[in-house]
């Protein structure tokens, strides 16, 4: 049957047309579904109707009517939660850490050598091989391994491979004479070149020395970008993640989500954060971005940086680090130019996400906000990254100015010794203080930093409930009143994680309107033991209504 | 009434969905349509159809039955042609001239005055108030202005504007302040400073010493490339022009498409090529971009440049200039180079669109053709931009291996004594040849270089049926056995610029399938006078279905 429309006929056309259903509405019943909405509460249903255009249109409780659709699936009863927001991850260095071959579980040379044969014949297209994890001490060796023993291996191609605690680099001989290291190169300040008796290279480089073979490896290509991109969103949908906050995104990685993007190949979301002003206002011009590609990606504005990471005794902290007296950390952004970073960002309504992790760089970040809302009013939502040591005078405030604390729970139970020795044991109140932040009135994204963590939701949900590890330690938890309540948990990786991206309405909520991300799962989050949550099996993810992973 | 199909009633339903009609076909009839076929061959028709994606379904002729459609728009008997295509701008630098005062039709240094206030006044937002054209033997002056006469009608914010033939410039007091020009700055060599008797800075500055203050001139940032490319789009729609060749984008330009794209503000099509092979690979990754935009944009390839120009005697000779016997100009890619980067391209199956002014830069990039070509096989299209001066020994090579020489009419027209003069009398057969390399077989796309030359490809048209410029001269025309038909001309601005960049079957011809890209003219250039053709009045323009321009 033809239908031709005249002129007149169209007023009732568009009617119709405005009023008719989308011809493929597909509903999801027989789950066990649980959201949180934009003010925490908890919402559950039994069934779930998304359209053509992968939204969300109707949320069905056990009562309801089923509306009669085009498709049907039975969800089987399994728990159903909205696709995972990591606020905080570096995608580009995800897929780049899946490209690399990992040692770290090696038990013996042997063991090491064939799996280095095997990556290497499993990548032929790969120029260098580059790794990372192994140690002579876990492999009973007594010694370091030799080039020789690469080359016995792999000598078609050079070979470059980090030892696990990242002090040492162990290359063939191929990668040594592409560098143009010889027996007769010198080790510069700060490094070693371990040699043999005779004074011969061995293949194996310390600290400085390592940069002598790594300045050869060759900088990633745009297809380098493609290929890392496309394996962490597989790791990432694995994980049930459907939507990260990307932080620092170079040129490269830009560019790389446009290609993927301009070929219907980026199926996570992304709320992206540029790595300098310029690439901020390349992109953006005069402002964020339009939310491209169906709600698939968005710069939402800039990551900055104020100081460094606890651990290499670079967070800047109020007084000295307890376990070296003669240091309290670095500022990498002096004050002013934070503020005129912050400044250059606010003009264009571009949103700025912060890294602050000691509590002078919180307190300064505090204060650069409070100074910068008075100019730059309205819904801002300054995020700060990390925040991990807050001054307990400064948590309140957190609850003003709109700011957002993106924190990542596993930070929290992968550092906590680390934490004790730097700070002593008189100053951990505001040691990732996730309820006195929400007490505050403050807000919380949670995300995991991947890869410097897993990004694994379930296991950053467990921690921000219980404050232990995955295997239960300390009993009871690191200072436990600070844990937040599962529902803020869940929040944390779904509604707040996307309201802090300024995604609420489009995503992180199975609510009439936004896309129909969700997972199907076999545990409900809000019920089970923390070391539960962590055991979670993801039985499939849906993106924008598209099932992206699962039998 | 509401629809709903349950999954039994979807097999008919997607089977009506497929067969039915867009809602919204339009009709435009009883029109003087002209368009030019993918073999040259000239189709005329009266009515034209395209639905809501602004694709053409329908080309009538007058006796064809009507279709019953939504709209239908009277077209009153006007010439109906295909939006014209510049195979050769550089946007950008359309738009940056647009945004620059010019002072070029100034009569006395009262009336410039008086344009520079009234600018300054019009863009209040402009940091810099950039011009050029100015003349003070036009103007009668007998000397060069001042920076005080300046002064007097811009104070608050530089001024810089560049003389006529670019050997000088003008600044206000403002500009040699912010540039730390003073009366004790030094030319450089090759520059001089104009000063008063007391030795004290007028404001001119000549050759190399326009440096001194042209140095502090701002980079343009993203919102003026913005603007620029706003005020391009404009320009070129005026003229008639809804798609062009982009030549040599640069990373800017191509996030300022990007930027308007992703705001529906891109409302020309453009055919990209990037100006460096790490942006072609940037965006591109391993090959060009799909086309984007509903095919208003695609990264086609790379530009690249083997030699300058013949007005700088630049251009590579295969003999010495005639008018300065020592040189024979120069290679700014070494055939090496060339090649690698072609092979580059090639690999990615990117498209090279090399510009070649001299007879021996066009035979090298014949030869590098001929040698990439028994690697690279299949649909290349290896472009040749400019091809102005051509070996006639070299022209039948022209038409092997799908070369298309990416010719620019008016540049013949402007160029022809400047010609004669560096070539000589007995050198010009290859000269801008255009009908001998239609005969041995090559493909023409016809460009303006705009802003070179005006972007008005109906003056091309004119020139490249006539071979004569704007005042007839010469009678009779340039080496009129060069001209080309009336249907090869429009050609050379429609479906052959269209085959230059892989646009066929998307647009350039007004034929179901393509894009409804047309324009209602008053006269048909198939018809008329050179001389008539060059005042052709655009009626109105329409991209993809949609009126751009006109009542």
């Amino acid at each position: 049957m033809m239908l031709r429309f005249t002129f007149r006929a169209l007023a009732a056309t568009s009617l119709l047309a405005l009023t008719a259903p989308a011809l493929a509405d597909t509903l999801v019943d027989n789950v066990d579904g649980v959201t949180i909405d934009g003010e925490g509460k908890v919402l559950r249903f039994t069934g779930l109707v998304f359209d053509d255009d992968g939204k969300v249109t109707q949320v069905l409780a056990r009562g309801d009517e089923r509306p009669r659709v085009d498709y049907r699936l039975d969800g089987e009863g399994r728990v159903m939660i909205p696709g995972m927001i990591d606020a905080h991850v570096h995608v580009g260095q995800i897929g780049f850490a899946a490209m690399t071959l990992d040692l770290s579980d090696t038990n013996s040379l042997d063991e090491a050598l064939q799996k280095i044969a095997q990556f290497a014949n499993d990548n032929p297209g790969r120029p260098w091989i580059l790794g990372r994890g192994w140690n002579q001490e876990k492999w009973g060796l007594g010694r370091f391994p030799t080039a020789a023993e690469l080359d016995a291996v792999v000598s078609d191609r050079p070979v470059l491979l980090d030892r696990a605690d990242g002090h040492a680099a162990w290359a063939n001989s191929l990668a040594m004479e592409q560098a143009g290291v010889t027996a007769a190169t010198k080790a510069p300040a700060g490094g070693r070149i371990i040699r043999d008796a005779a004074g011969k290279l061995t293949g194996v480089f310390v600290d400085s020395a390592i940069g002598l073979v790594g300045k050869s490896v060759p900088d990633p290509r745009p297809a380098d970008y493609d290929r890392a991109l496309a394996l962490a969103q597989e790791r990432l949908i694995a994980n049930g993640v459907t939507a990260v906050g990307d932080m620092a995104v170079s040129m490269h990685e830009w560019h790389a989500y446009r290609r993927a993007a301009d070929l219907g190949q980026l199926r996570i979301r992304v709320m992206a954060y540029a790595n300098s002003p310029e690439l901020m206002e390349l992109v953006g011009g005069t402002g964020p971005t339009p939310w491209l590609y169906d709600d698939r990606l968005r710069l939402n504005g800039i990551k900055l940086y104020v100081d460094g990471a606890l651990g290499s005794r670079g967070a800047a902290l109020k007084e000295p680090y307890a376990d070296e007296p003669g240091t309290s950390g670095l500022a990498l952004t002096k004050p002013a130019q934070l503020r005129n970073l912050m400044s250059r960002a606010a003009m264009g309504n571009f949103q700025t996400a912060i890294h602050a992790i000691g509590d002078a760089a919180n307190a300064d970040v505090l204060n650069a906000i409070e100074e910068l809302s008075e100019t730059y009013t309205g819904d801002r939502r300054w995020r700060i990254e990390h925040a991990q040591i807050i001054d307990p005078a400064d948590i309140p405030r957190l609850g003003q100015h709109g700011v957002i604390a993106s924190m990542q729970p596993l930070h929290q139970t992968s550092d906590r010794t680390m934490a004790e020795a730097r700070l002593g044991p008189d100053r951990l109140d505001g040691a990732y203080p996730w309820r006195s932040i929400i007490q505050a009135g403050g807000r919380l994204a949670f995300g995991s930093d991947a890869p410097v963590e897993p990004a694994d939701p379930f296991a950053g949900m467990a921690a921000a409930i219980s404050r232990t590890d995955a295997d239960g330690e300390p009993f009871g938890g690191w200072f436990p009143q600070e844990t937040v309540s599962r529902e803020a948990a869940l929040a944390g990786f779904t509604s707040d994680a996307a309201f802090a991206g300024f995604a609420e309405g489009r995503f992180g909520r199975l609510m009439p309107g936004e896309r129909a991300d969700f997972l199907l799962v076999d545990r409900d989050p809000l019920l089970v033991s923390p070391d539960d949550i962590r055991q979670t099996k993801i039985i499939g993810v849906w993106i924008g209504g598209i099932k992206v992973s699962g039998e």
